[in-house]
C-alpha cells in the first residue's frame, strides 16, 4: 500500500501490508489516502477521533444536532464539557484544588493574562526564556510587571535551574516546557523552592505525565497534542484565582472563567468534543505512562538514525534537552539539499516537514497522535536518502 | 415522516413528504433523524455544509489531512482562509479601505478590545443599550473610558437615534444591531453623523444587506448565523488601526491582527472553514437580499400566529423593533402552560424553544439556516396547541 498522497486505493487493510511502491519500504498506517502529517501544529489527530466526529457530524448520539449546533448551556454539550474535564484530570491526575478552564486566544493570550490575574505593575515576575515562546510571554510580560530574565537558554541546552537568578519576591517563575522551534524541552520540573512555578505547555501536554502540584498553573494551546486550534486549556491553582487587577479584561481575568465553568461566553464547543475524544483515547490506550514511553521510542528512532548519520544529518540540541515533540534537523555538509529531501518525503506523503522559516532546515513533529510507523517511515527514508547523496 | 428525535428512518426522500404522526401535520426538511434545532446559538447550519464537512473530515480535497491538522501557514488553509474573506467581502461588498479580521474570544472580548483600541482612560466613548450585550459592552467599557450612556432602551423597543444623547467629543456610538435575548432588532443604520459608529451584530450578521461605509467597525461571533462558537469575525476601517494603548494585551490589538492577516498566532482553523462554506453557499443561493426577504418571511410567520392568537400568546416587542433572528413570546393567560408548550414542541423535534432563563417563556431562534419548513412547523404547532388550550 502506498503513501502517495491523493491515493484513494488505501483502506483499513492496509495496515497489516507493506508494498514496496518507491525502492523504499513505508509501511502505512493510516486510511483513506491519509498522509504523515509532521506539522508543528496543528498537527496530526488520531483517525479514530476524526472518524467519530465524522460519524456524528450532522447527529451526534441521536440528540438530532451536530455539536457545532447545540446551545452551550443544553444537557447534550454541558455532558460533554464535564467529561472532558473530568477525563483532563483522570489523565493528568490533577488535585481538587486545581481549576480547569477551557479559554480562547492561544496561549499568546495567557502571556497577558499571567500577569495581570498574578501581579500588579510594580511586581517582580521571572522569566526563564529557552526559545521563541518564553521569549514572546517574556516581552509580553514586561508591559504588566518588573519582568526579570531569570535565565536565557541557547536553543540548543535549557540552563540548568540551579543556575537561574531567581528573585526573592517574585510573584511567579515562568518557564516553556517544551519549545516547538527549537526543540528543547524540559525533562523535570525546575525547582524554584516555594515560587508560584508557571509552564506553557502547549507543544507537550499531555504527552507525559505531570505532577501537576508542583505548579501554580500550567497552559497549553490545544492544537498540538490534544486537538484542533481554537481551545486554550488552562489548569489552575484555585489561590491564585481572583486576585486579577481591575483593569484586566473581563475575559481574560481567572476568575469569571473559573466561577463559570468556562462558560461565561459561548465556549469553542467544537474543539472541547474534539479534546474530550482524545483524552478519552489515551485513557483506554492507558494513560500518560503508556503515552510517554511511545514518545520516547518514536523519538529515539529518529535521534537515533540523526546520530548514526556520521553527520550526514545534524541535530543542533545537546541530549538532554531533545524534545520529543519536534526534532529539527539539518543536512549541514549541503544545505541545498534540504529542498530535494523536502520534495521528496512529499511524494511519499510524508508532509509538513520544512523546518520553521527563522531556522531552517527539517523539522518533525512527531506528537501523541503521530503513530510510530509514520516515525519508522520518515526515519527510512532518512537513511536511504543519506546513502544516495552522501 | 416524522420529526421525532432519534429517528432513523428519515431520510432525503423525506423532502416531498408531509406524514401525519400526530394530530399534527409536519413537514420534515431534514435529513438523518434531525430535528429542527431553535437554539440562540451555537445555532443550526445548512445541512450541506455539515454534509461537506463530513464528506472531507479525514481528507480534505486530496490533501490527505483533515483541516484541524493542516499548518495554518500552509498552502491549503491559507487558499480557505483567503476565500473565506474574499466571500465575506462578496456579501457585504466590503470596501477595500476595511481589514476583516478572524478573531478569538467572542463578542465579550470585543467589549474591551473596542476603548482599548480606540480611546484613552480620559476620553468619552457613548453607548446606546437595548438589552443584555449592549450592556454588557457598555460597563466594560466604563473600566476603560469616560463610557456615557447615550440611550437605554426597555426591551420592548429601540429608542429613536434622534433622542440619543451623543457626547460631542465621543470616540465612538456603540449599539448593538439585534438583541439575542430580548428580540429587539434595529431595522436601519443608526444616523450618528460624523461619529464613528460601531456595531456588534453577533445575532444578525450577514442575515441582510449592510451599508458597511456608514461604520467604524461591525463585529460578531460566529455561532449564530456563520458558523460554530470559536470565531469572532471583526470587520474595521483601517484609519481605526493603529492606536491601541500601549497597556493592550498584544491579542487585543487590531493592528497585530491586521499585519498579519489574523496569523498572528494560530487561528480557529476549523470554525474559519465552516465560515467559509457558509459564505460560498449565501452566494450561490443568491446573496444577502434574498436571505434577507426568506428571514423576513420566515419571521412573519411567527409575529403573524402570535398576532392572530386573540392574546393567548404575546411577543413584548414592539413591531418595529421586532427581531428577524429571535422570536420570544410568552402565554400570558397561563405561564405554567409553557412547561407544556415546550415539552410537546420537544416530543415533535422542535428543540431548544425554551426562552433566556432572564425572561422565561419561549424563544425561537430562525437564523439563516433555519428551513421556512421548521418555522411553519412551529406555526402550525402554535396554532394547533391554542386551539387546544384556549
Amino acid at each position: 500500500m502506498q503513501l502517495y498522497r491523493n491515493s484513494n486505493v488505501c483502506t483499513r487493510s492496509c495496515r497489516k501490508q507493506q508494498v514496496v511502491r518507491s525502492p523504499l519500504k513505508i509501511s502505512c498506517a493510516l486510511t483513506q489516502g491519509r498522509v504523515y502529517n509532521f506539522s508543528a501544529g496543528p498537527a496530526i489527530l488520531p483517525e479514530d477521533v476524526l472518524e467519530q466526529a465524522q460519524r456524528d457530524m450532522l447527529n451526534w448520539q441521536g440528540s438530532g444536532m451536530s455539536i457545532m449546533e447545540m446551545s452551550h448551556r443544553g444537557k447534550e454539550f454541558d455532558g460533554i464539557a464535564k467529561k472532558a474535564e473530568a477525563d483532563l484530570r483522570t489523565l493528568l491526575n490533577i488535585p481538587a484544588n486545581y481549576k480547569v478552564l477551557f479559554l480562547q486566544g492561544g496561549a499568546s493570550t495567557q502571556f497577558a493574562a499571567l500577569p495581570l490575574n498574578l501581579a500588579s505593575q510594580e511586581d517582580v515576575t521571572d522569566y526563564v526564556v529557552t526559545g521563541a515562546w518564553s521569549k514572546k510571554a517574556y516581552e509580553e510580560a514586561q508591559k504588566y510587571s518588573k519582568a526579570n530574565l531569570s535565565a536565557k537558554g541557547d536553543n540548543k541546552s535549557i540552563p540548568s535551574p540551579s543556575t537561574w537568578k531567581i528573585s526573592k519576591d517574585a510573584k511567579y517563575v515562568h518557564y516553556c516546557d517544551n519549545e516547538t522551534i527549537g526543540g528543547v524541552e524540559f525533562k523535570s520540573v525546575p525547582d524554584v523552592g516555594d515560587r508560584v512555578l508557571i509552564s506553557d505547555m502547549s507543544s507537550n501536554f499531555i504527552s507525559k505525565p505531570v505532577d501537576v502540584s508542583k505548579y501554580g498553573i500550567i497552559y497549553a494551546g490545544a492544537q498540538k497534542n490534544v486537538g484542533p486550534a481554537g481551545v486554550t486549556i488552562a489548569i489552575v491553582r484555585e489561590d491564585l484565582i481572583g486576585h486579577a487587577r481591575p483593569e484586566t479584561p473581563t475575559m481574560l481575568d481567572f476568575k469569571i472563567h473559573a466561577e463559570n465553568d468556562s462558560m461565561y461566553n459561548t465556549p469553542p464547543c467544537w474543539a472541547m468534543y474534539i479534546c474530550g475524544l482524545v483524552f478519552e483515547k489515551l485513557i483506554k490506550q492507558g494513560g500518560l505512562e503508556v503515552q510517554h514511553k511511545l514518545n520516547e521510542k518514536k523519538a529515539k528512532i529518529l535521534y537515533d538514525t540523526i546520530a548514526n548519520s556520521n553527520g550526514f544529518y545534524s541535530n543542533p540540541v545537546e541530549p538532554a534537552s531533545r524534545s520529543l515533540m519536534n526534532v529539527p534537523f539539518t543536512i549541514p555538509s549541503n544545505p541545498d539539499m534540504e529542498k530535494t529531501f523536502i520534495k521528496e518525503t512529499e511524494k511519499l506523503g510524508m508532509l509538513q516537514l520544512k523546518g520553521h522559516r527563522s531556522v531552517g532546515g527539517m523539522r518533525a513533529s512527531i506528537y501523541n497522535a503521530m503513530p510510530i510507523e509514520g516515525v519508522q517511515a520518515l526515519a527510512d527514508f532518512m537513511k536511504d536518502f543519506h546513502s544516495k547523496n552522501a
